[in-house]
């Protein structure tokens, strides 16, 4: 019998396979309604009839971290995967399942950490769903947050100075938009949410210089796009920037290279990836997109992202190019080194 | 050191309690965008600059049940959610969390059941998220969908017809609406899904003569709303026709009447429920409505309904009146009995 393992909710191949082998198989039908963007672009939303709708479950083990808990994480995630489609995150629905015997300290905490984190976004809960189950169904506690969103005049705005410069199809920032010598910017940096997670539940001590980084980016974004010129976000959390630059090679037909040392790494996670022999660029993350943005609008959308508060460690880290096959590091060293999309996760139920 | 209850889920007071003096007291904030609908209606959706929201996790046990499986229970349960708002629904995500271990074998069967439901309803699965949690983290699998709707003709037809009768503010049918005069209908045979689960789980042996009636009534309810002079509708999920009653009486502030030997229910259900020492008003259902509809279109409604497969067995039950206080039936052998809001939920995790 075919059963389900770790490896198929950790964000690499194994993932992809159970999505597209099942989970599209059986789900696929026609509807009369018009998706623009739907189930099988995978893309981190969907867009039918011009309004953006995402969801998210939370799992993230232990649900208080360093830096965070998840309540800002399923607050940030959702609004995140709206974000990156170009969407003006509108409102966020909350639907909980809580085991018997959980504190309701920790259920207040928690909440009060979701509404904090709606605040910061400006984005409201207004609808929700709360379950109770028995005592050992269930590890404590999931938070599935789904959000809507809608398409926001800089949207429109960011399309129209990508068109001064290139074919732009579609309407919406899509993983398969990404063309021949655009620029691949990361807006901060990587690895922090996974390796605090990692460290604080398994005790190595690291925790203490990193913390998770989660938040939501959209006012970052929103900054973004009313400078112009950003063809396709997204939002690297399972499988981390490798899956996501992967993403974005696959879907549009093009190379992307990268440079070792412009990828914006803690000395701090460095340390803990070597130690643990994890690759930083396949660690999820939760507080940071990348972008890939016309060449000529590259350095503009590069300062409006360090104007953020949210992006002050943004970095221009490569260009798509047709001149290599899927995703290729110029190390430090001066090598080169093909960045595969991770098979599984380094580090499980960090969301 | 307070902590969560299985009452707590379970759709009646203690749930009440903890929606309102611990989620809502911590989720509440001012947002910018109009919400027209909010979390505090605690109505089945929310509307959002006329974008319809809403979310139900399903933890239903066991997953498939005479009549059903936590796929067509997820799918349709959302469908009405959206569709008793007076919504046409656009479209779903579906959040999965799965238990490492779980057959891919069962999780086909609950995709198909999915795809078959949307079908049925004619709403696409648009957006999703798969998570995997170690064996013995969660029993089996939680299916959490959400949904969009928007203003559809019929809703707009519908409340012109409530005009012509009485006045009526707003653009939505919410549980408030309710006024003295105005009938209630049940659109068919309540608590066959609970006993069903029930019977089959414990093995009481009623399931050869009862199935869970689970099924997507979005075009139903759109017949009714073309008719016309439908005021609020609900889904008496859990907590049932008892909860659905009393939150129509509380939230609009009007008593409600009904004649027992109107409300449909089948012979079966009700021995099981004797036996059980059940009440089949506080039962949830999964496979009809309760509406309120201006007393002048009650006939005409009910004959709409019941020219739709799904509302076949409709029922006008009761009328709204300002002569009692809360819901109160009129019993078959010419009594008067109070229906409470439950406390708890006599069948847990049906849904």
């Amino acid at each position: 019998m075919k059963i389900i393992t770790m490896a198929h909710g950790a964000g690499g191949e194994a993932m992809q396979r159970l999505i597209k082998d099942v989970i599209l198989k059986h789900l696929r039908f026609d509807p009369e309604v018009s998706v623009e963007v739907s189930l099988e672009d995978l893309d981190d939303s969907a867009v039918v009839e011009d309004i953006v709708l995402t969801t998210d479950a939370h799992t993230v083990k232990p649900i208080f971290f360093p830096g965070g808990d998840i309540g800002v994480l399923a607050v940030s995630g959702t609004i995140n995967d709206l974000a990156v489609m170009g969407a003006e995150p509108l409102a966020l629905s909350s639907s909980l399942v809580i085991e018997e015997g959980f504190p309701i300290e920790d259920l207040e905490r928690i909440l009060e950490s979701m509404r904090r984190t709606c605040e910061r976004a400006g984005v409201p809960i207004v609808t929700g769903d709360t379950k109770v189950v028995e005592r050992n169904a269930l590890d404590g506690i999931i938070v599935t947050t789904a959000g809507v969103g809608r398409r926001s005049e800089s949207l429109d705005r960011n399309i129209e100075v990508v068109r001064r410069y290139r074919e732009f199809e579609g309407r919406w920032l899509k993983d398969s938009n990404v063309r021949d010598g655009d620029a691949i910017i990361v807006s901060g940096y990587i690895g922090d949410h996974g390796i605090a997670i990692l460290s604080f539940r398994e005790g190595y001590g690291f925790e203490s210089e990193i913390q998770s980084d989660v938040k939501p980016l959209n006012k970052m974004i929103e900054r973004a796009l009313h400078e112009g010129g950003v063809v396709a976000m997204k939002d690297p959390t399972r499988g981390g920037l490798a899956n996501a630059l992967n993403e974005f090679a696959a879907k549009s037909g093009v190379g992307i290279e990268i440079f070792e040392e412009k990828i914006p790494v803690r000395e701090a996670v460095w340390a803990a990836c070597e130690m643990l022999g994890i690759d930083a660029l396949e660690i999820g993350n939760e507080g940071c997109v990348v972008l890939a943005v016309v060449r000529e609008m590259a350095e503009s959308v590069l300062q409006a992202l360090k104007e953020t508060e949210e992006g002050k460690d943004a970095e221009i880290i490569g260009y798509a190019t047709k001149n290599v096959r899927g995703v290729v590091m110029r190390t430090s060293v001066g090598g080169r080194k093909i960045v595969e999309p991770p098979v599984g996760d380094p580090v499980p139920r960090i969301c």
